[in-house]
């Protein structure tokens, strides 16, 4: 099976690091496609990143629709734009924030969230609400890194992911804890050696769950919410976002 | 004072009727200027075109920032962009979404919304949770109609919220109803006076507290969720966006 | 427009500083009725102050019925006596917690409220939970200060707003803060220079609030949970509460 | 012991009615002690009765502390002034609300109120939920008799009863019917044979309540929410109110 | 009246303890009849305890009905087994647990639980949140110290309750402390005195509400969730719990 | 790998049924172990069946970690003992109710459950709402048959859900249908095609995710709330259940 991966963001190493986090969790008969999109910005750490990565992130949910992809993930741990990708396929779309918080709720009572910048939290803490996990998330850590920092700079983040990783152990007595961000996959096993409680990266366990849905034949329900968007005119930059049935089916 | 009414679609003609209400509504000294944006969909049914007309609203904001603009409003009953909004501006921003909650919690005790396509009901119903108000809306009732149908044929769109308005009056036993679509502030009027409750339109709603916080002097918090967005790289069609302390200060 | 605002104890000093406040934000064509009731407590500081306010509060409303009052602001962050306020008037009833609230939920993602004695909390708590915004208030911080000590001394009021509002800052971060007292007003402006987010005086937005309301032509829903009350006998010193239906209509 | 059963409307009939129900589960050993107050509305059917009832429930519990009274019983199902009641007292103080949805918990998974007007609704609504009862409660089912219709026409009374009880078990599947209105007692035995689930009368629960929690010797609390209230000044008909302190200790 | 109290657990020594309180609280006309099950573990403090505690449990209510019993009460805080109890009998069942939230909500505003080890929180924490009770309870203290630990070292348990029960009011604001285990009912006066707050044991709390609901007539609902299980076969050690219509009715 | 899969109840025709579908979605390196316990009731249909099933339960997963199991499915839609097979193992274990509602919600806005018997209504309810996802399941439908009528008759079974598949879709609005029960697996494509929208069995899905997740080398935390249960005596039939750290390591 083809899974698309597509990390919302537009930094290319970034999405290397996770084509490299995806391709060692895939079975062998998985081909993963990691991608970045082709409008947006370097990273998403505001609402106003988040919003202007959608649109790069529906685009190449559209394209893998002529590219035989069978399931997609979204691989921004805001999970931007889901909702709208759900409707533009009838493939699988799972968000890495989403898999994330379901996973953990199968391995641990009760855990926390370690993140990048503190602005993120608001929106962070309304994501998980919306997934009905505010009762068993504990906390949502922030540290005072940026995305790029953790490319940048991966011992230093390996540093405060540890420092946030043991008070959240410590502190708010997490059972588990969940990387906030899609960058930071490389220093899940680390952490969870040193913390001694799961840790979880979003990438893997949304790739792991896309190939269980593909495999049990489940598709996006077309009823309702998830219908494809009508048909209508787009103007400006943004344009051929008005083909949508046409390339769809 | 200048409030910049953005219609969140760019559909000429229906920015001329919000253009209007507000106009209707607002104090002598207020100037309105409503636009459409420059980019993104005619209409708005779907997260696909919610998500694809934020780039369009987020500009617009922006530009305000030139324009001498004191408040923002957003009018679409989804309140497409708005924590975005807050982040690329000091002024208040004011949903027409959260308006009509906030306006129809002081004047009823439960009320329900009428709005467009059955596709958008998961939609508000997210929405006006996240407002805190779900235990206030008693139903959210769609009727067959797309958000156009209302500007190209008035009759039909005024009885099929006549006929919405009335079960929800009488079976809901709704003691407001909301009109949930800015195309629908035309037929407030009229609908009230037939239903015999407060019948609210988001935009004249907006267009007041609008007024009111420009009055109040008070601006949206920069302290953490809705600081200016952090300056970076952005590519593609969305490569203006990257250009964002510079303009803003 | 005439706008009764009512301060639900009977101290004059205060109302005359919530009179201030009113006039000092209210249109020039805004006339401010400020008016303590004829019956009830000097300052309002448990459950038990809250309800023996509630029918001076009431016989204001409907005195405002035959004063051509067109909108009604009940001045304690309490809401005392909101809801049946609702049902001796059709003209809007706004309370100042009520405004607090939705105000600060268009500038502010968090935020927490400041106010007097910790008995309070409970009761502040319930309140902003019935308005939905239990997600959105951090904290409620309770000084050691009675309502009436505001008034003596000034200074230490201040002082102590101060230590609070820096705390809800810096330990809470909230993004905004309400003042949790109708005697707080004279000092907003200044804590919100000093703490560097918004400081939220609940007089003079529901005095805003109401003002838009008048211009919208709103008024209370009355179908059914806000009817006006059943005439009946009343009996005792509240012998007068029961000409209800012959002085409103 | 001695009960003090406080009826907080004035209508004597129905506080013999209670009275009669009260002492009929009554341990022989429990004084029952039931009365309406010196002043307040005849019967409660909105926020304005509810509220204006208040000054005199709490002037009875006041009172009550001079007669040796050992714990209260609010006997009206919005539990008017529940709060205030165990500020001025640290006896034990008990709505019948409450104890009937406790109990009701105890015996059934879920279950229904019937009771009064329609425009009770909302306010019965919002007290179980600051219960915490919102999940069990299927409906809350209104009748179109006012509280005195059941003292006036027994039968009529019953026959209400009778068809919205079968509703609640038939069309909401109720486990069990709640009374929600004091002057139902009499009927709930006759209802419990024909529906085939308990129907539970909230006067003899809080009694038995009361009963119960004199006997484990407890008291309310006095730490923080409840604690007696400040001794300040009181005007106009309430003068009286201001005594506090000196009469309870 | 005969109530029948199971200790959920086979220490009998615990059993003596619990009847010894349940027999200190109960009225000179009810009999009290404690013990603990033929199956299961000595103590409970874990999931895997709890539930394999459950069956005992039903095993004693079962011969209750053959004894004549007109209550039973659960007597260990996590309420084993409660719901399936009340399906094999029609006499009132009640836990510990429940019976203490209900008390404290009607004697205090706010409360916490001091109970045994860390592991139990998140079991109690989805406990009292079944119950309703989340808003009410601040926090869930656990001490280092296992069930049986009380039984072996009163002092030392009573030296832990002091000092979680003091951090409870100083620092939670607590204004009443619920005891978390059947085995701290002789700690709860001495508490009681020495923090000044209500201190509830759930055991007598519940025996004195199953007299009240004996006394009452009322009895479980058979309508739906609690009917008695439909008869079917039981392999295995379990064998004999197939026997269930013929024994009950 | 090896999964084990428990059906709780002993009816072998019905473990066979489920291990065939497990079977046909498992990868083919994949062993599936299917049983039913050695003790308990032949179908599952009460509380009381529930609770009983659970040591059964337990008891097979202990045995499995003798058996080299790498992960566990607890085959029955109340997902009986889910947290205590946590306890006594480090290897995952997963419901298949939880797999189905994480599952469901990752393709579908809302959906509904069609189950067995109206008695389990309750608890359904009350363990999706366990699982946070209360706001997105719009109703559970009970049908008049029992888990073995499923067996029995699976003719008239496949009718009984299609009928209510049907109403779910048509009256629920609902996007995704849920069998709610383990024996329902044999029917899910052929609804799933009548209805047009994904008809989740859970087995299958709890098979996929156990699958993922031992792929991804995850365990069950053991940090707190699933730690080994303290070793302690069992006595009577449940007597070898005190054997709990000598055996799991």
């Amino acid at each position: 099976m083809k899974i698309k991966v597509i990390n919302p963001n537009t930094t290319l190493e970034m999405t290397k690091g996770i084509e490299h986090a995806a391709k060692s969790t895939a079975r062998p008969d998985t081909q993963i496609l990691a991608v970045s999109p082709k409008m947006g910005p370097v990273s998403i750490e505001s609402f106003y990143d988040e919003y202007l990565s959608i649109p790069g992130v529906i685009d190449e949910v559209k394209k893998g629709e002529q590219e035989g992809v069978d399931a997609f993930v979204i691989a921004c741990w805001g999970d931007p734009g889901l909702q709208a990708a759900r409707e533009v396929t009838d493939k699988p779309v799972i968000g890495i924030a989403e898999a994330s918080v379901y996973l953990a709720s199968m391995l641990a009572a009760r855990f926390s969230v370690v993140t990048v910048l503190p602005r993120i939290k608001t929106m962070l803490e309304d994501l998980v609400d919306s997934y009905g996990m505010s009762k068993r998330i504990l906390n949502i850590r922030c540290t005072p890194l940026g995305v790029l920092d953790f490319e940048r700079d991966p011992e230093g983040g390996m540093e405060a992911l540890r420092q946030e990783g043991k008070r959240a152990v410590e502190e708010d007595n997490a059972e588990a804890i969940l990387l906030g961000c899609a960058g930071m996959a490389e220093f899940a096993d680390s952490l969870e050696k040193e913390l001694g409680v799961p840790v979880i990266d979003g990438v893997v366990a949304a790739v792991k769950f896309a190939e269980s849905i593909v495999d049990l034949g489940k598709k996006t329900s077309k009823l309702k919410t998830y219908k494809y968007p009508e048909k209508k005119e787009y103007v400006g930059v943004l344009e051929n976002f008005g083909q949508i049935q046409s390339t769809i089916k």
